[in-house]
């Protein structure tokens, strides 16, 4: 982004506090690595037939209590919109991988439910890309680099989901 | 992703190295995040009618000389592939923020220009997105957090670009 501001003459309420260059070399190391991340984890899936956020709703199943969880909750563990969401679970459904089950007495909403193709496909394709995760990030990190990091996301990823709770 | 392997009696090849909790820990607190901050800082620069993608499209137009740039350095600038690089531009063309220009004695490809109309946009939405990049991340970084992120992030970050470079 522009480190100065444009000169159009116009008084402005407050002034933008500009990124230093520290900052912007740090948010700009993590977005982009960032992206090239997703992209790169998306590619290795690729032979499986899943995306990154197909194989995120499938652990996030596989880990859950009946390995089910409700729409929302799925949408809220995923990052996801909850249209995105919906329309990513009905290509699982397509393909057998994940089921949809009605809430008896509840009224608040859908399960989506981990069948047993989609645990069996997530035991084939998780040591792949955890080998993947490995090579292109975690074996990349020095040896403080770990704590660092969580030390560093952390407080904002807590912040950031106390916002969308309040959506 | 499963932190243990699927007893189904099958030798493997090699067994999976998989995450230790810390390392699971760092590599969720990343990603997550990462995913949240695109989603909230898309929102934020919906009133301008501009996602991220295409706001980072205009910025490193904005940075490169004479504000212009060949569509393979585009692309791999803000980590795109090149089709979807390709669609983007043609949306930011169509409402003349972007021009594309032919390469004159060079067949390596064409140049993704800035227009005027689209220097005067980046100059209006920068305040905003900066501010939206320190409300959700920058300030949330403890005062050690930037350099950590810098040296944590960037390794990773020169060893992908250097691999999609011998892509």
């Amino acid at each position: 982004m522009p480190t100065e501001p444009l000169a159009d003459g116009a008084p402005q309420a407050s002034l933008p506090r500009w990124l230093t260059d520290d900052e912007q070399r740090a948010w700009r190391a993590y977005i982009q690595l960032a992206q090239l991340l997703m992209r790169q984890l998306d590619r290795d899936l690729h032979p499986f037939g899943l995306s990154m956020h197909d194989y995120e709703i499938l652990v996030e199943l596989s880990e859950a209590a009946q390995q089910r969880l409700r729409m929302t909750d799925l949408a809220d563990r995923t990052a996801q919109s909850r249209s995105r969401l919906s329309h990513q679970v009905s290509r699982l459904e397509s393909r057998g991988l994940v089921a949809r089950e009605g809430c008896e007495g509840d009224k608040r909403g859908t399960f989506a439910v981990l069948t047993e193709l989609g645990a069996a496909v997530i035991g084939q394709v998780a040591p792949h890309h955890v080998a993947s995760v490995r090579r292109h990030f975690i074996d990349q990190l020095a040896a403080d680099g770990l704590g660092a990091l969580t030390g560093a996301c952390e407080p904002a990823l807590d912040r950031l989901r106390q916002a969308r709770e309040r959506d």
